[in-house]
């Protein structure tokens, strides 16, 4: 068994790693680190790990942690940053679930962020976890920027169409819905159920921090400029986003289904479905899966693309789980074959 | 009082109109018909309505109908076409909830509702009920086709900007996201709390029956041809439509804020948020308000304005009363000032 | 129009009590205190009262407290206690929607809320303010100790057969459902969305604050000893109480139906319901209607009776505005006739 | 592989069956029958399952069935007693999840359901399939009658206190509370998102199906008479039952912690949380656990069980596949070792 640690493992993307984890036939969690929670059981706190997981949360010690072939960082902005240099001089491989590596640009980390980046040397190294559009760099890592949830479903979406340069660069939409999940287990007003819940609203219209990590990629898929709109909503739902895609043809004459079945038809975690249908989110919840669908109104230049993910698993866990697969030799979709629960 | 009768008093609309009329200064509901609950006491159906509404309903009786200043007809499309010509000869005024008066070709009417049109020589007189956009046709009126609650959203989002010609004919998306009692109270698995709960997605991508509702209005408007992508969502929530519409501006050089500020400035139900400003669904639930807000993301061209309306309220019934006090000149926010429930 | 304040006016129970006054044609809020937001605009806050809402928070000032001839507390436990003294003194009335003047024994007070009560020699003067146990005091009244949520939804429903003395003093059940806003604004993680939603819990089984509450009225009601289990549970919506009560009968003859419709002939908030129906907690959202059935499951010796209110409205902020009616000698239900909206 | 059939799998529990088959090690899913949508593929009908389920529906036929070697019906009560007799005498075992084979008295079993029972000569035979109460019947069975979901939590918080012969028979309150899902997937109106959501009601306390079925194995745990009363309850919840169960102690002196974690010491599906504790439902959400909970309010006669499960797995399709491996030998938790999707 390959030897796992989990720094912050208290919030939702922690009990996720910890749920796939826990039933992985190759990877065993050795430790797992919180400083509020130390000491505690880990099934004291999140009670559906009873009889799965016996673990008890220890302060964050790079020493411990070293020992580790792994280690997932699922801490707050800022965290993974300030132990990475560390544990890879030790040979210890890092999958980062917060946003640290993410952009390549440390003035623009910053601009985002708000505050310096603490290893900017390690950001030309760090390899965006996104498996279906950049396997091979993946495998040959050792420090993994896992995507954000708004990013993996919006790029997976546009991907198809960027790469075959079809669309005007200056059209690009995307409208895209959460569930609450999303926002994290931290105590806020703004999370409670009887502020979030029979409502829906927008946020971040005017610049969510998730934008430069979706245009940087989308750029290097098109290969030119280009500017995306990105407004995010909370949807009363725990898990799961939808973004709703949209962009406009530069040629009426284009195969569109085709275009998105072959581009995918290797792909084991994203599901194009058949022209015409909807993906709902609870189709893919609890599961590793994107799926995805792709319309052209009254058969006009418009392009819609509609992709569900649960924001916890391919937006979250359920990557980093895939990635490290990927970091190890291991099969790709090893711990990952989960069917999604519905209803 | 003015005597009002309600046609398809069982869904939706109907109890909303009841719970809005029961306390209205001036309208008497007296007659409410329902072919599959007559004999039953209003109350028996809704006990949200006991000790406050004290009817019982009947069959639908034209004679008994012309006694009634007023009929709303909230009942299935298709319903009203078949009755206003009778009800209009004697004297009756007539709002229709559902869509058979919403367009004026009887043709492309067939075309989205897929049945003949009973009495296309109405269409031209009929009157779109939607006060922010013609009030003095309103009020002449004895015919009303009460807006689509999509379109409401929409058209007051959009209208601004279609008035001061400020954005490109073919760069507009309405984005839009309706509670589940926008599907009525048809018994439907696809509205099945197991079904519709916990999750999201969109519907209705090929072509939506609102899409020619609100493209006929806005190229009024804009006194142009203009094409609009049109995505419906169906969310999580009980109540509440949130549209979130985009467009490219023609021009950089706009004030939008004040721009939405000086056209809503007079109107008692539209409400323009301070810049920067999100709206909720939940702020208007119960309530006849539409809340909008504009937006520039990043300064760039491309607009995205936020609309808000309860959709049972200010998307249907609510709507309807508004346009009952104009028919009959009364203060046009009578028994309207209820204020949103809010958690 | 008689001069109200509020202090402690960013929770729940605030946002309700605004509301509720704006429409009240007697009262007018000219004070709103709030240390942690003094300055801003209360539509700031709360946006659903934009437009109908035109105050400020202030930081609490005895002085302008006295001013007003009225003072709602809808703050923290222990925060009444502090200023009744000097309010009191100065002729102002107060309502107290914690729990600081629920329990006459300051020694049983400390017990269950942990800290010395504050004016021990007013606990004696506070009326407890369910006005459909105890009107004619509350009428003559100055200080009214407004009834917890919990106590309001099961006193009601267990009044009847306490004064009638048909059941066995040892085998009352209360298993009690509670909506999340019950817990209150506070940021805390066992609230949140993503904690509490699609999920259902007991808490609090060991012994929860409204115990000695209920269990001193009807004590007093039933004029013996008794002991009351009493089990609340979170539910995962917004809004509701539903109390479902168990008690044994000391003998099977006895019309129950007409027992509770006898003693709620007269009120003008308790609706009982036909035998054999069940009330659902939104049918009395946002009014302040307790609605009532009982039953007697297989003809046999045990009672159920449901009992459901709206938690913010009569089991808060409505049954403070209806203590405050009588307090100021003005019909019952004035400002409190709105109809529950549903769905 | 063993040859499995599911007759009627278009309901939740059709669904959770497949869900769970598919990675079962050692039953493959051959046949699955529906009447409304023979011909479609079951991916079709449920996009959860597309790439992991490889079936179309086909009509129900007994000759394609008898080539199984176990049959489940998931279908409607009535169903299974119509094919039984044929297929036993065919060898195929039997599990049916509706009501057919669940009482022991055919009489009592129509004055439940309505219609005569088609082959009370099979009462006896039929095994009552909870396994922690009649593991061994259960091995050595061909016809299993799967518990309802409220009986499966109120047996399993129950049967130590019966087994033990500590309570007073006439005392036992078992009030409980079901998700939506319960429901099933049939299109009804008080299923609806909108009529379900945000608000919670009791139904059937006049007596509702799963009393028969409850008070029967009680009374056997008991060996004595005894009475429950029982009132369900319909939560806005997906899935999830929580059974609060009262019962009142014959004598003061009993260790009631650790009674029943002795009792259920070995069983590998029902945990019995730390003392002090409560389960919530969303701890078993999609696993085939039940947690349990005992306390005594105040150190009082009174005991209070909390029984969580989820009622589409250990409540359905989870329990019938526990059974499933008990038939046919196989490890009693085999492909059922999901941990609970939370949030």
């Amino acid at each position: 068994m390959i030897k796992v640690g989990i720094v912050g493992g208290t919030g939702y993307t922690g009990i996720e790693l910890l749920r796939l984890l826990a039933r992985h036939p190759q990877f065993a969690v050795t430790e797992i680190t919180s400083r509020g929670e130390a000491g505690l059981r880990v099934d004291a706190l999140f009670s559906s790990l009873r009889g799965a997981v016996d673990l008890v949360f220890t302060a964050p010690d790079p020493a411990r942690l070293a020992a580790c072939q792994l280690v997932f960082f699922a801490a707050p902005n800022g965290t993974a940053m300030g132990m990475a240099r560390e544990l890879l001089a030790q040979g210890v491989k890092i999958i980062d679930l917060a946003a640290d590596f993410r952009l390549k640009d440390p003035e623009e980390w910053t601009r985002w962020y708000g505050i310096p980046h603490a290893c900017p040397e390690l950001l030309s190294e760090a390899v965006y976890g996104l498996p279906e559009w950049n396997r091979a760099d993946i495998r040959a890592a050792r420090l993994i920027a896992n995507p954000g949830c708004y990013p993996t479903a919006t790029l997976l979406g546009f991907l198809p169409l960027m790469r075959a340069g079809l669309v005007d660069a200056d059209s690009l939409v995307a409208d895209t819905k959460s569930g609450v999940s999303g926002a994290g287990r931290a105590a806020e007003v703004r999370s409670l159920f009887a502020e979030a819940s029979d409502s829906l609203k927008a946020y971040g219209v005017g610049g969510h921090r998730h934008l430069p990590e979706i245009q940087g990629i989308l750029r290097q898929a098109a290969g030119t400029e280009l500017s995306l709109t990105f407004v995010p909503h909370l949807v009363p739902m725990v898990r799961g986003i939808h973004a709703t895609l949209y962009a406009t043809l530069r040629t009426p004459e284009v195969d569109l289904q085709g275009l998105y079945e072959d581009y995918y038809a290797q792909e084991p975690f994203v599901d194009v479905l058949p022209a015409g249908a909807c993906p709902e989110t609870r189709s893919v919840r609890g599961s590793n899966l994107c799926r995805l669908a792709v319309h052209r109104p009254q058969g006009g230049r418009r392009v819609v693309v509609l992709s569900v993910i649960d924001n916890l698993v391919k937006g979250a866990a359920g990557q980093a789980v895939q990635n490290a697969n990927l970091l190890f030799g291991l099969p790709e979709g090893l711990g990952l074959d989960g069917i999604p629960l519905s209803p």
